[in-house]
């Protein structure tokens, strides 16, 4: 074969195929991880918009650690983080920037299991070996949490260079950590010298619970945060950033000269301008309100329409609930699903090769459908289930 | 060290660094590959970026193939083409993204020395060995061109996976190919099963003589264009396109996915726009012949100012004049001028690790100059030679 080997191995990413599926006429999607479109922020950078052509030093090359007055505005937004900035095309480049510049083939990293895709095949292209890290309960306690001795004992084997961790809102789970997690992870970190990768798209999606601590500040000289501009703001311009050790961030920085020399300068003056925006706090309540109510729509239709079919816990933040079916297979409902003109991702997607994939659960998003679909999404799922097949 | 192999011994760019260095007060900078701020053509792009924040589907998520209509306009626009397209973010990122699909560590890269350092870093990121093609002056002959006796050497190592080639107005030299080189080329590189990386940013700023054959309807089968909009549009915006054999482009795009997704959706309506605004033709026009003006009077200044402390060749386009010192190194030329308030490069940045580097060139940018200044400026240069100091 003529291509790379990890170029050969990379498959096609599930979600990215199933959203082509998913823009058919009358389809209902929960599968991308998408903001609701009719929430898209777009009327506070219009102003910005219309004056964009009168700023030419904008058209022109930028500096590839990024546009200053952004990086002024997140030094003001995000005080915790304390560690220079690197703008990135999304906080997926900020995770495929980070496995280059550590992994060599066959370097360990650690991710919660099931994961996200996207950071999954950013570490695949880097040779990495993922070490799955799973969640247990505890008795008495409700939900899971991660397995900090298994954490532990992949630390100790001495090949684990990266932890890949969301602990706000996962995807695809929608759980989020304890404080006390986030404590003892960042010590774990510390303690073995592992690089902690903090990716928190949906860490301001919190609708409901206490907000606990960005890892950065508990973990200061080993954490790597990125930020996204996604799923708060606009998906379709493709900005993220990300924060960490001075050392760590000029590595990044040679390497994203040689991917694409800097991110644009006009998106980033949009998104510097939403984020000054009078109204961007006004805009992020809003965001969360809608979410909550959202959720707990799908939720008491889940509930309603589905009964003991099916299990799931309650989110308190994001864009996903992680649905476990008690009887059957997610790929077949998932399957079935689109025939009924819905969309969904089976959980086994969230699997990397070589881990196991359990194929009892699929995955909602609440956050991209409209709460006058609910109802009928639901129903169509309801459909789709094996019992009902 | 804790870093990745490649990016540790990845290098800061020396060009980008040197623009940092360009941007202080007074300072005239023949440095970087910019077009001319004065000539980036944003009123032809007002009126879509006035009315960009009524397109709210330019804000969400899009294909990681690229924005269709984009699409369309370049099927139009380069008929030879006749091959699937990707959108990327400039042709830094398709350069990158071909490295990552083809080079397994230690496989071989053609590369015309001196070479445009950015994509000998994006190659050495990916492991390759660069094996240096040199030009050669042939008796009776005007100018050099590419040792196509040298090229089939390296192909019959059978270790060489892609030829990297900017025939049109290469950086830094300046040259282009002639009809028969691109031929020959494109008949070697489909005789000995390698891939033709025809990069190409400069080539619609030909300000003299005649347009020869792109290289893909030469050798369609193993040819990869890459297109940019950095050098007739707006570097700013961070746009480039590439186009192949339909399976080369597949994979190029699974190795997007994992990289950042997609190109940003309203960076690509406002490309798409100016490709298809009808003032667009005399936009190209006019840079042509300004590019045109600004060459010949840089050249007249050389040889009037510096007479034969300097040697070098007229080039019919690009941005680029090569100029070789009878005496001294580039080096410290550049580094006197630094002081003397001119940024200019020397020749020995564009030779890649481990290829003995002629320190006796330096690479003027001739389109970024207001012609006001460039008298001036080459005042500075030769306050800068040896015999000067």
């Amino acid at each position: 074969m003529q291509f790379s080997s990890p170029a050969g191995s990379l498959k096609p990413s599930y979600i990215r195929e199933i959203l082509s599926a998913a823009s058919q006429p009358d389809m209902i999607s929960m599968a991308g991880g998408l903001p609701a479109s009719s929430l898209l922020p777009v009327d506070l950078i219009r102003t910005s918009c219309e004056s964009l052509a009168d700023h030419r030093e904008l058209f022109q090359y930028g500096a590839s650690r990024g546009y200053s007055p952004l990086i002024t505005t997140l030094n003001k937004l995000y005080p915790e983080q304390n560690n220079p900035w690197l703008i990135c095309n999304g906080s997926q480049q900020g995770i495929d920037l980070i496995a280059r510049a550590f992994v060599n083939p066959g370097d360990g990293v650690v991710a919660e299991i099931p994961a996200y895709l996207g950071a999954l095949q950013a570490f695949q292209l880097s040779g990495a070996q993922i070490y799955p890290l799973y969640h247990i309960s505890e008795a008495g306690e409700a939900g899971s949490k991660p397995d900090l001795i298994q954490l532990e004992s992949h630390f100790k084997t001495g090949k684990v260079k990266l932890f890949y961790a969301v602990p706000d809102f996962h995807n695809p789970t929608g759980k989020a950590w304890s404080e006390e997690t986030r404590i003892r992870v960042s010590n774990l970190c510390r303690h073995y010298g592992v690089i902690l990768i903090e990716d928190s798209p949906y860490r301001e999606l919190r609708f409901s619970g206490e907000q606990c601590s960005s890892l950065t500040p508990l973990c200061p000289e080993v954490c790597i945060s990125l930020k996204s501009f996604s799923k708060i703001g606009f998906p379709g311009i493709r900005l993220g950033a990300m924060s960490g050790p001075a050392e760590f961030i000029a590595i990044a920085e040679r390497i994203k000269q040689a991917t694409d020399l800097h991110t644009g300068l006009p998106q980033q003056a949009l998104i510097n301008a939403l984020l000054n925006h009078p109204k961007y706090p006004d805009h992020l309540a809003h965001l969360r309100n809608s979410y909550r109510g959202r959720h707990q729509q799908l939720r008491s239709e889940l509930i309603k329409q589905l009964g003991n079919q099916v299990q799931f816990e309650r989110v308190e933040g994001g864009m996903f609930i992680w649905l476990k079916l008690t009887k059957g297979s997610g790929t077949n409902v998932a399957a079935r699903a689109l025939k009924h003109k819905l969309a969904v991702v089976p959980g086994a997607a969230f699997y990397p090769e070589g881990v196991i994939a359990e194929d009892s659960a699929i995955r909602l998003n609440f956050s991209n459908t409209e709460p006058t679909l609910i109802p009928e999404a639901v129903s169509r799922l309801a459909n789709s289930l094996e019992s009902s097949s």
